[in-house]
């Protein structure tokens, strides 16, 4: 096999130990590699390896709680992708209300043999929540990652934004406009990356405008993470006298937006909206909307090697991969309107 | 067991017809009421059947070619809810970039023990491509169904919106606002879809207008779906002296905005533009967009009908099942500006 093994490498232009990596059937080998390996196998003569013919490496399940948010469309499209250019073939199980839930998905997943599994803003995300359901399917010998949440109690690759600073770095850049009575609109308090935006607004709120915990927490508002959920919390946080209000969501952003017209005010001359995720289509919005871009790209491709790092047996100790987000700044966002307006 | 039977079905306040799908795992029974069976069942003390113990009835495959224009994941939420309510457990594969193809992911599916198959846009829409797969994959007893496109050489239940009548609902409606000339930006020439809007929009123009073949399609414009497509096509077209651009999708309609404005052409003051779908966020762009509504849910409902019937070993005869799209008027048409203006 030594001679063949250099024969081929000699043909595909490649080495040695990469040829064996492709016959073996390894991840980490990249897709134009593993062609022109596989070209010169043909064009010598040799038979392929039986794996070989067949494309998929195995599959790979990735569980959203919906696809309405236009955020887990994006995170689905580029994990899907990386994990085919790593020759998994993905399959996207998404919760559907009254349909299945996280663990009757997890479960489908298991029974279909899946490498592994990737689960984004799911149960791992809530505080309330048993995290003994993923120690058990690491009992059963899956591997998987976890995007948008974190719980001390799981040990496995998590992926999250800095949802700290994304805040802080909304909040700063309504400061500089002048603002001084600023809303923060949350989905349920429960959730991991609620509690870390609160955490990053007390700080930001004592460090830029000096303003104690008790205050500053008075500025915060929770409801549903939809537009219906963010036009009820802007409402109230602007009955609070805010005249810039920062979403959790881009969806909450555009009802925000809504409950200021609702009051005359305009965006953003009155009221400025900082939303979060920058979604596919927030740019076209009245006005474009100005909001935190979370990393998909970097963070979907980030989960699909912590992933094929655990299924290919060599993990990386259990640990968060953090990613900074940035502020784009579009049209919804203005100087603070003079006082006593 | 007929003692059983009528006990359950007493006790549940159904027929023992239904009762006896519900134990016998068929579908087509609405999900509260298999619930309401069920309940009886435990209420009276017998034991569910060994199957009723698992939640799925097995896996149905939905392929879709990508999830970054917003129409696929709104399909792919209706389909997976639908499936889900009737007990099956939905996979959703999707084509990406340089990765697999349609034939990929159906190979996959079949070979993961798929009870049947969903394809949205796929190859059944490219009058181009042999059909002789989905022949084959009838031949593997998977069966399937076609969503937005059609072939007369696969047998099969295909579901679509009416092409020609939503172009003709757009043209009377800019017809009526004073448009004369008025384009058409489509997708590539090869797709069903778009060969039966450019039928609609000849049609119309000859009826409303009284304009010639030849010159009407003076008036068709193809690119690629994507908004920088749109904005291509759109081009081509406002350099022939349109006034209002009917588009095939609303990426390619927000394209179609940006090139108009990059001419200094107003929107809907100077150039009206229609877009197709009525993507989720669509409202709230600037401005918000008039577009042809494909009906999302009614089209996946049916599909999932017609396949649980195909899979039930009951289907009905191959045709087509086509859904009249309704037009939604919001801020992007308006009437045609003053001639040479």
């Amino acid at each position: 096999m030594t001679a063949r093994l250099a024969d081929i490498a000699a043909q595909a232009g490649v080495s040695e130990a990469t040829v064996s990596r492709v016959l073996n059937g390894k991840p980490g080998v990249a897709s134009a590699t593993r062609d022109s390996v596989l070209t010169a196998l043909d064009l010598l003569g040799y038979e392929r390896p039986a794996r070989l013919r067949e494309r998929s490496a195995g599959l790979v399940g990735l569980i959203t709680p919906e696809l309405e948010n236009p955020i887990f469309p994006a995170f689905a499209q580029v994990i899907c992708q990386a994990l085919t250019r790593q020759g998994y073939t993905p399959v996207l199980a998404t919760q559907t209300p009254g349909g299945s839930t996280e663990d009757e998905l997890t479960e489908m997943l298991v029974e279909r043999g899946v490498s592994g599994i990737l689960f984004i803003s799911g149960l791992h995300a809530d505080t309330t929540a048993d995290m003994g359901r993923y120690e058990r399917l690491r009992g059963h010998g899956v591997p998987f990652v976890l995007i948008n949440g974190w719980s001390p109690r799981v040990r496995a690759p998590f992926v999250s934004p800095d949802d700290r600073a994304a805040v802080r770095l909304a909040l700063t850049h309504l400061v500089s406009l002048g603002h001084r009575r600023i809303g923060l609109a949350l989905g349920p308090a429960r959730f991991v990356p609620v509690q870390r935006k609160i955490e990053g607004f007390l700080a930001g709120m004592a460090a830029e405008l000096g303003l104690g915990e008790d205050a500053a927490r008075g500025l915060v508002a929770h409801s549903l993470y939809t537009l219906e959920g963010g036009q009820a919390a802007a409402g109230e946080l602007l009955a609070r006298g805010c005249t810039a209000i920062i979403c959790a969501s881009d969806m909450m952003a555009l009802g925000a937006i809504r409950a200021a017209r609702q009051r005359g005010l305009s965006v953003p001359e009155r009221c400025s909206v900082i939303g979060f995720d920058d979604s596919p289509l927030i740019a076209f919005t009245d006005p474009p909307l100005t909001t935190i871009r979370q990393p998909v790209p970097a963070m979907g491709q980030a989960a699909v090697r912590a992933l094929l790092e655990e299924i290919g047996g060599t993990p990386a100790p259990p640990s968060e991969f953090v990613f900074l987000p940035e502020l784009v700044v579009r049209g919804s966002t203005a100087a603070a309107p003079p006082p006593a307006a």
